[in-house]
């Protein structure tokens, strides 16, 4: 069965895209530790991340990098941190989280709660930047 | 100021050192997560890991992801998570910490104090995997 990323990747459900390439798809978690919390993934479903290629790990890494950017410009942060936790859903996937201190990259706090039209505005924010 | 990184791949500060090649190196997070913690950094001194090449970032990442696969054969676990945080020392770093549920990936949790010939038969446990 189809993992629920690679459902939002083929759009049979919906998500707040930020940026698409032809092998890597980033979009809004919806229930974000901080404001612009984005995961990437591979379009590719690969269960564990350092199961992918290096190609497609070192591509996937850059990309997460452009996106980690374009939040930057759309969100006040110090910086963009990384996580990879992945033993929720088996699709590989990079969490981009904005911090002030570093303490946000805590997935025991509790998560914000954003309306649609918030996480619309966030996601076309960012979208506009890349 | 050569940073901590820096001085520790220098070897000016001893470390728990678990691979290197010309670009990249890895050693022991001497207060770590979880045994088998481990930070894996450029050799050139860059703060923002997104201020990297995109050469060096995809380059980084595939060194971390083969340091990772050596974890995992040498401390069990489900799989090895991923943490960028990099508020605290401006040297790029990425941290492989080995998971059983990912609530291991949380720096508030207390660190474990392992001891100097613990870390040593760890690094060199992982090293032997490279």
């Amino acid at each position: 069965m189809a993992s629920i990323f690679t459902r939002i990747i083929n759009g049979e459900i919906p998500a707040y895209k930020v940026a698409e390439t032809d092998k890597y798809y980033a979009f809004l978690d919806i229930s974000p530790l901080q404001k612009g919390h984005t995961l990437v993934v591979p379009k590719k479903e690969t269960d564990y991340l350092f199961d992918l290629e290096d190609e497609e790990l070192a591509g996937l890494m850059v990309f997460a990098g452009k996106v980690a950017k374009a939040i930057e410009k759309s969100v006040p942060c110090a910086r963009i941190g990384v996580a990879v936790v992945g033993l929720e859903v088996p699709h590989a996937h990079i969490h981009l989280v904005p911090l002030q201190d570093g303490s946000e990259l805590n997935f025991s706090r509790p998560k914000l709660t954003l309306s649609g039209d918030e996480l619309k505005a966030c996601a076309a924010a960012i979208a506009g930047r890349m």
